[in-house]
């Protein structure tokens, strides 16, 4: 019997969570795709996408077994692409943000199996964004410095050390779970009156956001109980969102408490 | 008589250039709006998704009027949304990224018109990606910096030579013409060695690239000939290129002609 399927697999970024984030290319590639292999945070808008006899496949890791899923996904997209035919690769913001994409386009390429990219909306700009920071401006600052605040050895990344003493705004991606030890940072570099400003679940209906100095932000993340996932954006743009001002008021008021 | 519009003011990412990159929601406003204002790298594709009675306005920038005109476009902006309703401010990339956009949403704002954001593909990650090479990589780099090649003064940014110092990969917009000095910043921290990439007109179907160590790309960029507007990648990752071994065997054989 010859082969009934053109092998294929296209990386497609969902985007920071709103569905309606997700790029004209990334939707029609979801609509022709025999197999979805998704991870977690993908939501069932962008599910719902796909042609009623696609294989819908949930890849999510599970903690402290990446390694071993990173590869079984690799193995798993192959297969599939050779069984199937299109295979595409759904993954959370864009897929080569801190998201092993490349890892994955590079294994299909090896291996012969023709592999297209569409990037998605990075949660590192478009979170902050939509909340009317922006990662630049003029007088504030020139440049942004994107950071995991995870690494794999689970201690801080050396480049945050040197991201504080920096001019450049500094945005940390998986790093609330360590604001503190962050926050310590820029406090250390003279920098506890930085604007900085925490979100979880960015672009999501159930968003939630502190504003504060370096020096205020972690006890803010504590007292409002924000959680994973979350980004953490420190620099004298977050004084520029349209709440700033009434945050730093509110900050004068408990400290004035507090003295 | 009463008001006949609701003034409104959307900001749009459109995405690096392929029209296929913009978002769903970028779409269904850019088809909803009653003005749409945009800039020069703003393909056709993109305005033909506006409907027949819209008004299309070329706001594009002319070279050393940037304040003027940022002003009239923000008048302009609000001028339109009072008179005709749903205003569309259509810009490339993401409208947050070195684009001002965060200045228009704010002029809006204080004018007390309501405005929304929708973020766009940023070329900075996005067209490296096209080319299958990712900001950071596990064992290659943990963060990435983003700088303008351009200040207003005309100088190269003081973040660069920062940069080029630390172990991000440094991603540069609006640096082409400056590729010379800012691949030096590299060279002086004994980084000749160091994987570059200048893209032009990255994720056209005009789309030009070159590969080299930092020491060689700016010779490479004049050889081949290559313009504005453009964007530069520093960093080991730029090796994960599919045509980075090739790239290097060329430059070892110009390096042997040469010695």
């Amino acid at each position: 019997m010859s082969q009934r399927f053109i092998p294929k697999i296209t990386l497609v970024g969902a985007g920071p969570g709103d569905p309606d984030l997700l790029t004209i290319k990334g939707a029609r590639a979801i609509r022709s795709a025999d197999v979805l292999l998704y991870d977690a945070l993908i939501g069932p808008g962008l599910l719902e996408l796909a042609r009623p006899e696609a294989l819908l496949i949930y890849v999510g890791k599970r903690a402290g077994r990446h390694r071993r899923r990173q590869e079984e996904i690799n193995q798993q997209m192959v297969a599939y692409a050779r069984s199937h035919g299109h295979v595409v690769r759904l993954k959370g913001g864009d897929p080569f943000v801190f998201g092993r994409g490349q890892e994955e386009v590079a294994y299909a390429r090896e291996l012969g199996i023709p592999v297209e990219v569409i990037p998605g909306i990075s949660s590192c700009i478009a979170v902050p964004e939509l909340q009317h920071v922006p990662p630049t401006r003029r007088g504030y600052s020139e440049s942004f410095w994107v950071v995991a605040g995870t690494t794999r050895s689970g201690g801080l990344s050396k480049d945050l050390a040197l991201a504080a003493r920096s001019t450049a705004t500094v945005i940390v991606l998986m790093g609330m779970r360590k604001a503190r030890a962050i926050a310590a940072l820029f406090e250390r570099q003279g920098k506890g009156h930085l604007p900085a400003m925490a979100i979880q679940n960015g672009a999501l209906p159930d968003e939630r956001r502190v504003l504060g100095t370096a020096a205020e932000i972690a006890d803010k993340i504590e007292a409002e109980g924000l959680g994973t996932p979350g980004i953490l954006v420190f620099g004298e743009v977050v004084a520029l969102h349209p709440d700033w001002d009434f945050a730093e008021i509110a900050a004068d008021r408990i400290a004035g408490r507090r003295a």
